[in-house]
């Protein structure tokens, strides 16, 4: 696999796992269409290789991302007519591209969580926050929209409290967070947050890669499929994966009471 | 606008709030067919006013709301025919209006919050109750169904919370509700209840009053639409609301460091 | 009423209440394809019989179910071809067997509670574990998916909680499980456990049977259908039930202040 070349974002890989890092420090990782654009670009590159178990998804600076970019707005506005649609629509598409990532994707949330970082935060498998980090969607106290964010929020934390969010603009902290079910862990520090994604980093590696990637599949589809049809595929799928190489390997390390492949060290 | 004379509502309109009771503490504010009615003309003649930004729902008396009214019960007993499936039809329709208010619907909740009451309650945009108050469904323990109330309360709480509910008839208090997620918060007393009330409203008047009526819409349209033509059309409405004058105005009011003009006090 | 004759079930009657303990603890109550094929028929069984006011399922020798049975995937493999997926749609058609049930189901979760186990638990409606019990969905580790499960996971506590579990394969206790919605109820030792079952069951027998199968039908419908369509028939089973004999009993022996037949001692 070979990774695009970018000027927003920080890319490492470390023994199966992609370090993606907002890397916009000064305007505390503010979420511009070049940001989307190779954001769109790494997932893309990496979206055919099962040996990136993880992607772990982080702000530089002690931020996440505070949002849209100021300056793209104004760019829009001075392009005018279409510009300001295009530009909104690009970054539900890095959304519903990130969501249905084959990868286990693990946000790690520090400082500004705000607009469109929120949205990024709500279509991770998992997300680990620090306790103080700054939650929000402030779109209608600048008398705009959270458009492409809104409906990934109200399928991750439901619509009774994605309009109390959206109608107030209230900030809310990490506590708050993992109560509402934006979050799965919040952390009282650094060491903590850090303690933790090793923890969650140590269980995916051991789940199978594929079984992984079908089993996400699955699940983005039980929200709005028939359940009949779907449980007649995912049988199917049962039956390919449990005869498949990870199946075989799986259940022959469970009874020889060793790790399977994808689990060792 | 225009309020319509209200026999069964106590209506009152400050610094765009609209301050709605039920009215009727004799009875527990018990619904009744002509308090249906009321409730439904004030929602149409407030409709298309977004000076107010705001409703206010409570009930007169230390109770939210009972249920149905057992006078009109009787009455449809007695008119026969269609009579009970018409009045119950009645209150699931003013369930379906109220979801939709183009303004922010906040319900404050003391004493009985139930059957119908809780029903209500679930339509809100923001639920506040008093620790004390008394939650439940009722209905099943009586040999009727929470017929328009409970496709309501699954929306609002889902499946596995409201099943239990709805086949027990327990009662909970307003910790539990908020634990529950059927309201957002609960208080200790008269005093907290009205504190956190002025609390929401203040976060209310920083939110422009169309951007959070198109949100409003866009949330309630995001959990039983397909998500790629609802972000479409959340693009452009996107676009309509940046270049738009409350768009101008926030992103102006934003950069110029001041409240925009819905903000004002 | 008859019930079948069961190998692997222990079945008993007692106050309306039909006790179904599920009966191989030698291998933590494995779901085993005769262990479903015995459950499907009881549930066939006593789904026309309302004398039957709730079900409540539970595990012999201080398990609930560890999963499947590993000695009929190994039959399934020796058979070949088709049997796999044979084998695990019968445990999907059992779960969508059992969320339908008109009786009120009620899980009694100890020890193990793993992948198949935690699917059983995720279509009762009303959940009580004791605090110990260890819940999670193991599959991915194996190299096999939780196929039959997952679905019914994401209806019970949502996606975003359960994209987690389902990719890591975290185990947790019911504590855990009370706070993901997984359960109603976590109690600190056997006899609190017990405590709440007696309970439950008290407040089960105050509702009337055809209101509660009615109504239990009626929220699992509302997760699917179109609100005004549902709203239009909910109405008419409103005023069928009304002027029907529980009904009419309901609101009589309300008005006289006494209890109905159905809760009578």
């Amino acid at each position: 696999m070979q990774l695009p070349n970018c000027a927003t974002l920080l890319l490492e890989q470390v023994d199966g796992v992609l370090h993606l890092t907002l890397n916009r420090p000064d305007s505390r990782n503010a979420m511009s269409l070049a940001m989307v654009t190779e954001l769109r670009a790494v997932l893309a590159a990496v979206q055919g290789d099962l040996s990136v178990r993880a992607i772990v998804l982080r702000g530089a600076g002690g931020h996440f991302c505070a949002g849209g970019d100021i300056k793209d707005m104004a760019g829009a506005r001075a392009a005018g007519g279409d510009a300001y649609r295009a530009l909104n629509r690009a970054f539900g598409s890095l959304l519903e591209q990130a969501q249905h990532t084959p990868q286990v994707l693990i946000a790690v949330l520090e400082g500004a969580v705000l607009g469109g970082g929120m949205g990024l935060a709500c279509v991770s498998d998992i997300a680990i926050c620090q306790q103080d980090a700054k939650f929000g969607l402030p779109e209608t106290s600048l008398g705009i929209l959270p458009a492409q964010i809104a409906p990934f929020v109200v399928r991750r934390i439901g619509l009774t409290q994605t309009r109390r969010l959206a109608l107030t603009a209230a900030r809310f902290d990490g506590s708050e967070a993992a109560r509402l079910g934006l979050v799965h862990f919040s952390e009282a520090n650094k060491a903590a947050l850090e303690h933790r994604l090793a923890e969650v980093l140590s269980q995916v590696r051991q789940c199978a890669p594929q079984a992984n990637a079908q089993t996400k599949a699955l699940l983005l589809g039980a929200e709005n499929q028939a359940l009949g049809p779907l449980l007649d595929r995912a049988a199917e799928q049962f039956a390919a994966a449990v005869s498949g190489a990870e199946g075989v390997e799986g259940t022959l390390a469970f009874v020889q009471k060793r790790a399977p492949t994808w689990a060792a060290e």
